[in-house]
């Protein structure tokens, strides 16, 4: 049917749903009318950037009215920043696993509420690139966590729950096609490591904390390499599993840094 | 000698430390200059509330100035909000231990750079109490994972490393000691529960996914009232174990929202 599905029986015995994180509810606002045409949702971690893609994209449809005006719908909250150009949503989601999944979880249910059909939701942002040139685009075939496994380990209640990582590898060759009709745009297909941490996790030698040599660093990163991995960042393996489980093309597309 | 500790040997043959997602640095910023009388940090999710906490704490101070002029310190970047109202720092952190994390090496680096002495650091927030009365602040005196376990642990490159998250116990009672003064001002010494995340981690029934019955819910959430623990956030594991490694006085000291 191409809708967005949510994945618990107690939602619909509920009489209103705040979504609170957005500052939206299916009693205080009409969700579909608000939101049913909506095709692409784009999620970043940083609410200017969010801001300035929004900007971008009514650049590039053409829409009518003055970009400067795109107003912050989640306006209401300051945890995340949302703009809509035309069918494109974007979305701030902050830094992390614990971060994005709040949002994720919101917004899921605001495009199940809205009955959105044939959403693609694509994560855009900043990563550490791994023996890679400085500035390719890494698209993310597979998650994998620090063990370099393609799998989410999410603990609900005192149970550890494991969840598939895989994304959609159709769009991830479509993005691909995209990028080859642009000049001067390196961008590669990999695999992309989540971490739960930007310092230690991630193998920085800069933080208030580090307990391991640059041996050892560069051991560790050399193995990831060697397991596919071409960037590093803090959020893919709970995007890939959250929106793999509803039904949402999920794909990670991310400029890298380093 | 009261300094806040780095432990990072690789830190001080670094010709320049950028704290990244505070958009200061050592080489840009005369750092003892802007910071070396700070003596309390007062950390907490929001940045809106932070900025209200600078200007109330502006007001309680009696400074000169217009409270309405606080600026924010952090304003090259969007990923976190810091004010600063005489020898108080307000700074916001985001949700979730990964944001949390990234700012507290960043805010140690800091404190360690401006040679400050004799600091204490705060959490503020809100949290989700557990069989207490609606409205408590409950102060902290061990963060538990959610396996009720007086623990943080952090994945370090491949491996997985076990720290401490025991809080400073003469300054939760000093914090009592102050609730005492306030009148009608509920407040309790007890555990506070971290979870990773918001909807399935805290056995919430309003998630886009939930893969629990109510049952189930109840009985873990009985086990963890039994277990000490009487608030739920997402913060204080990495809050009590950094702040423990790094010689900060650490606090959590939480206001519940349920």
């Amino acid at each position: 049917s191409g809708l967005v599905l949510v994945k618990n029986p107690h939602l619909d015995l509920m009489e209103e749903d705040v979504l609170y994180h957005l500052d939206l509810g299916t009693k205080t606002h009409n969700l579909p009318a608000m939101f049913g045409d909506i095709k692409f949702v784009c999620v970043g971690g940083s609410p200017n950037r969010m801001r300035a893609f929004a900007q971008f994209m009514h650049r590039q449809l053409g829409l009518a009215g003055d970009e400067e005006d795109v107003a912050d719908i989640c306006a209401g909250s300051d945890r995340y920043a949302m703009y809509r150009a035309g069918p494109v949503l974007s979305i701030s989601h902050g830094m992390g696993i614990p971060s994005i999944s709040i949002m994720l979880h919101e917004l899921i249910k605001l495009l199940h509420h809205a009955k959105c059909r044939d959403v693609t939701i694509i994560r855009i942002g900043t990563s550490g690139g791994l023996g890679i040139e400085a500035g390719s685009v890494v698209i993310t075939d597979t998650a994998v966590d620090s063990s370099f496994q393609p799998r989410f380990e999410q603990v609900v209640l005192d149970d550890v729950v494991v969840r598939s990582t895989e994304l959609d590898k159709d769009l991830a060759e479509e993005l691909l096609a995209c990028s080859r009709e642009i000049p001067d745009f390196p961008t590669l297909i990999g695999h992309t490591m989540c971490t739960y941490d930007f310092y230690e996790g991630q193998g920085r030698l800069d933080g208030a904390l580090c307990s391991f040599s640059s041996e050892k660093k560069l051991e560790y990163l050399r193995r990831a390499y060697d397991a596919g991995v071409r960037n590093i960042e803090m959020e893919s393996t709970a995007f890939a599993a959250l929106c793999g489980l509803c039904g949402l093309k999920g794909e990670s597309c991310r400029f890298q840094l380093l």
